[in-house]
């Protein structure tokens, strides 16, 4: 087994994460409260212009300055590189409902994965010109600046969110609403940019569903390098494993581990 | 009965109405993402110190440059004036929740009525910088431009807003799930800012319960002058009336009146 990477090894590829960010949100910042082109996917989600556009203008820069990791995207899926050890997972515009109804808190998700575990992540609002950038082993920061999560010591104290309450369903719904009767205060509406919050101590809580890998991987090193958990409902670690790829996973993120241990109690899922 | 009141009367109250904006935004943005001592009010919503000081520094102006009017504001409650006719209707901080977890879309909500008729609204976003005015017989505006609601013929075309599903509950829970199960997207978490993007022609439609008469009068110029329409969910104006002053109110916001109407037949809320 090869020695694990370090923060520095990741140096580079945190330069060209902050070029995929500039990349995509110039291309969202320009299409953001005009008339674009919305079709609907086969999971009736909604998808722009905006998003092939932007993914596109990522996966060119990847193709030059990362020729040999594989890419896997939200618009444009899967393709392996020749060295297996590293991918770049990305959603150009996660919150595309968000985007379709000018709201500006939906986000570029960036992550670099190394043997499926995400070691670098990046959350850009391109209108706020805000960017969160997390590396493993290091202190996440917003807009260079360090960032921490606040504490909280249960989920009665907490504000918790979720994107909407739409996207649970059968038991997943009545996990989520064991925690949403719990916490402190409910609030919807913000895809990737709830996690942002909690890292920078704005928030105590996410829970969601139904997420694809590329909607929560960048998520993981920003919340952890900001003193947060952040794990699926079973506790377990958030990766990126070509089996799952495209299934819908659910996870929960907190700023203080025991909020999160407590949800996850309450969410219950081992039974 | 005296002449109505036409658009050039109010010009001098638009000019009071941008500097009670200006007010109450420095304060707001002051205290934007700061630790804010959060109380919870009676009817268990949270209120910061920034509502209070935001409410005072518009208060003072008004005692100052319109002390004949009523006032009537969410922190500090209802004053009569010496002029019965004219009542200022005042949001400090609409979407305090948005505000204490550092979500740029809550919004001071200024409201002149003119025996009980809104005829001047202002919602400002002094975060993002975005003002919109309405007044009664002229065009809207954001930041200075004219703006309209877009096209939509019914609610199955129609991205549907609400603050929050748990705004309803009892036969409202019921009536708003036959519009939301009608809408093509539902969607939630942003309070004022919602009617915001109606008027701008990014949502079609907005419905609501539970909210007290500074939480949408200043809005109902807004819509109208940017070619909308909004009414309670029996169809009737909303009103300031000394009456109801204290009561829970339904609202539905559309951008098309074919929506408006389709939206208030499905609340069904006349039997």
């Amino acid at each position: 087994m090869t020695p694990a990477i370090g923060t520095q090894d990741l140096e580079p590829f945190v330069a060209l994460a902050n070029r995929l960010a500039d990349s995509a949100g110039a291309v969202s910042s320009r299409y953001f409260r005009t008339p674009v082109a919305v079709d609907v996917k086969a999971d009736a989600s909604p998808v722009t212009i905006a998003d092939r556009e932007a993914e596109g203008a990522m996966r060119d820069l990847l193709s030059t300055h990362a020729p040999t990791h594989g890419v896997f995207g939200e618009e444009f899926g899967h393709a392996s590189g020749s060295d297996p050890d590293w991918t770049w997972v990305l959603d150009p515009i996660d919150g595309t409902k968000s985007f379709i109804t000018g709201r500006p808190l939906f986000g570029t998700l960036i992550a670099l994965t190394h043997r499926g575990v995400p070691v670098l992540g990046v959350l850009d609002q391109p209108i706020l010109r805000e960017r969160w950038v997390g590396v493993l082993g290091a202190e996440t920061s917003l807009n260079g600046l360090p960032i921490h999560t606040r504490p909280c010591a249960s989920v009665g104290d907490a504000y918790l969110f979720a994107t909407t309450p739409h996207m649970f369903s059968g038991p997943n719904a009545e996990a989520f609403a064991r925690v949403r009767d719990a916490s402190r205060i409910p609030q919807y509406g913000c895809d990737c940019y709830a996690y942002g919050l909690v890292a920078r101590g704005l928030a105590d809580v996410v829970v969601e569903a139904d997420l694809k890998p590329y909607d929560f991987l960048a998520l993981v090193p920003i919340l952890e390098g900001a003193g947060g958990v952040m794990t699926d409902w079973m506790g377990e670690a958030l990766r990126l494993d070509p089996e799952t790829i495209t299934e819908a996973h659910e996870v929960v993120a907190a700023g203080d581990a025991r909020t999160h241990a407590q949800a996850l109690e309450l969410l219950d899922w081992r039974r």
